[in-house]
């Protein structure tokens, strides 16, 4: 029998020129985005002073099936796509496992990650607009990154307020981001009103996404006119662009002639499960194929396995719209000792809404045991993960074993997000044994929940 | 007219199997190593203590052409190669130049660079014969990093030693090795004679990869014959491994129709360049074509362009075989903010003899030019270069301003051998006006040259 080869990269030519939205397939939609101080849906009208006019009509546009890519951001994609789908030989046999096993494999760009599948567009947009520039928060920094490099290409501007406790744990990240000519401010800051107002209140904090976001999301809505605000997971922008992941991925699987039994992504926000799963999810709601969809987070911030389904701001100031997902609270800040990003307080309403119905199930980690799962691979495929993937490759490496007590050999495939170079602090903590893990207790998490907001549409959580 | 892609990705089956000798091409064969007691050339027998066997066959065969690269060794290429040949689209507009730029990026590994493709086989040998590990050197870390992925895949013990000021300017190279399971101690060393015989002649040294070499064979040959010395670059079995590089350039540019006009390299020990050149040399040496190849070293290590053509040792302490090289005397250390790689005192006995009959180019860049190049690059082509590739980057943008004074629509093709990603602290000195340049006075030089031995093929020089 011919080997499968180690790899399928489509050609340009089969790169897909559009992407895809998942609600489109949905028989039940997410509940809608609402306007804090009203309580009705937001419309474009309410999103224009933060978003881009055409990212705001994509995060509010359930019908249209398929997005025409622009050609500019073609362009982009053409200099790093399609990315490798990659069958871990080496794995598999380490592993002893009957299970195929492939990842789609976003490392191969200056971002380290998937990131800049949505970063080009954002930036693209925002240009298109005649905006001089961009705000946004970065985490672990490869959004901010990510948004750094299509920021210069696009000529504009683009203001990166990045966690403090990232910001002080990755300097060569910020110096990344200033070769592409980015500003990055540690979050929070005192350059913005929300960032002051969290610091009077919690003077030690180590920032969270949250706090990040609203300050990015004001210091855009404050500026002369010419900036606007963009994010780098969550939203159904973000969603939509990250589906050429998901559609590559069909697309080189279909040229093997397999099709995943079990799709597994790391899950913070969801930007890259929401891409990876996008096409399988659409033939799983419409009946055509079956395939298990599982989403691992780590234990120190399960918005997932422990959140509550709810409406929520998206950021820890409160400036943003209420969205209706899993969440731990806007006021939830996970322990610094957390390595990696997949530290949002909440994850993408259309991942919530399909975990919530069902389609989607959900595991969870800790850092050190995803940490040895993220050596284990480095040492058989080469390749240096990134914490954040490391989940999604800890989740693998389980569904893989489980199939080598029952001897079925399922297909696997995983999402590996991108690269870990940015994180050998955290690497040589795990080595040299001092990595510790946290679960959050129910009281830590009581704390975070007392942080939802308080509206009619809550009673009931 | 079709726009030509924006890479060229050649598909698993279009990967060479074979490398190509460029040796086989020359007519004149350059001068044999030769044993530092008796003068008299190598042979495989004087070099089993120090290299795999495979290998020293490899390193004294001149004549066999091709060699079959080992289904192991495929096996592991194919996780990350071929490697892309991408069209600069970008930086052409941006320099406004009629030239048509390509390179050949070799970033897309965890080495970050084309490292792995020597180490891999290099790995694979040592495995083949019973070894139970291997002792190197690293500069910037790049090879140190592939030689310990490689290493982990096949089981084997990496011992690195690291040139001190990189292994300080550096220390997540050295996290990264350590992820992979390799050893690394900072060169020179007081684990070694040669290294305790360095520090007490030089105390406060910062280190050369010629002292890091005199480490790594001492403890390879003194080693309880279970390993043996390996080396990324110089030696003609790494010319070999590399050309891997440019048959797969070749082989894309063929698909495109386009021969390049001139061929840039970024040149230290030369693996690079030599890997790159190699087809595209044996073309010219056999009057097919006639392309210009160009090396591009840096100002302040500038073998090529200031070197004397002599024999001298490989390295520092005086261990090695002597190679007629273009060398600035194995007792030659750079300065110590030279940042980056390309800091080997000598070059391939290849490349040297193809340089110094006049086949090949060399020019000289200062670093702060260099950088330059690297930020312009990355805003224009979204990939954050390693230092040492951006001294391609800069050549290859001074022949592409060439085209536009005289209106010509050359074709270059550069060799982008690497990622900066390990280099932040270099490109924050740069950011913010700290980094200096440095070229050696011909006094500074004069040190270096007096190193040379005093052998009868020394005396006319």
């Amino acid at each position: 029998m011919k080997k499968t080869p180690h790899k399928v990269i489509l050609t340009e030519d089969q790169m897909p020129r559009q992407w895809f939205n998942m609600r489109s397939a949905m028989k039940e939609q997410p509940d809608p985005m609402l306007r804090p101080d009203t309580l009705q849906p937001v419309t474009e009208a309410d999103l224009a002073p933060i978003f881009c006019e055409e990212l705001a009509r994509q995060e509010l546009d359930a019908t249209q099936a398929y997005t025409d890519i622009p050609e500019p951001v073609l362009d982009i994609y053409k200099m790093y796509r399609p990315s490798p789908l990659i069958r871990a030989y080496d794995l598999e046999k380490a592993l002893g496992t009957p299970a195929r096993i492939y990842f789609k494999y976003e490392g191969n760009n200056t971002s380290g990650s998937h990131k800049l599948n949505s970063a080009v567009p954002q930036a693209y947009y925002a240009k298109q607009q005649g905006l001089s520039g961009v705000t946004t928060e970065t985490g672990a920094g490869q959004w901010g990154t990510a948004l750094s490099v299509a920021c210069a290409y696009f000529d504009l501007s683009c203001d990166v307020y990045m966690v403090k406790c990232s910001y002080e744990q990755k300097p060569f990240r910020r110096a990344m981001m200033n070769v592409f000519g980015a500003d990055v401010t540690p979050s929070p800051s005192m350059t913005t009103e929300a960032g002051r107002k969290i610091l009077a209140e919690n003077p030690g904090t180590s920032g969270s996404l949250g706090c990040a976001i609203s300050e990015a999301v004001e210091s855009a809505v404050g500026s002369a006119g010419g900036k606007r605000y963009v994010l780098g997971s969550v939203l159904n922008q973000v969603m939509l662009h990250q589906s050429i992941i998901g559609l590559e991925s069909k697309l080189a699987m279909e040229q093997l002639g397999e099709y995943p039994d079990v799709v597994v992504g790391c899950a913070g926000g969801g930007s890259n499960l929401g891409g990876l799963i996008a096409p399988f999810m659409a033939d799983k709601l419409q009946g055509k194929k079956n395939p298990r969809i599982v989403a691992v987070e780590p234990a120190s911030c399960p918005s997932l396995t422990r959140g509550k389904y709810a409406y929520d701001f998206c950021d820890t100031g409160k400036v943003t719209p209420l969205a209706r997902m899993y969440t731990l609270g806007s006021g939830f800040i996970p322990a610094p000792n957390h390595a990696g990003g997949l530290r949002y307080h909440g994850m993408s309403p259309i991942l919530s809404k399909l975990y919530h119905d069902g389609y989607m199930e959900a595991v969870s980690y800790q850092q050190t045991q995803v940490f040895e799962a993220a050596v284990f691979f480095a040492k058989h495929e080469t390749i240096l993960p990134a914490p954040e993937s490391s989940h999604a490759i800890k989740g693998a490496i389980d569904e893989a074993l489980k199939c080598k007590e029952t001897g079925e050999e399922k297909t696997i495939l995983f999402g590996l997000t991108g690269t870990g170079f940015f994180d050998m602090t955290a690497y040589e903590n795990y080595l040299s044994g001092k990595m510790t893990d946290y679960i959050p207790t129910d009281e830590d998490l009581q704390k975070g929940f007392d942080s939802l907001p308080k509206i009619p549409q809550n009673e009931n959580i």
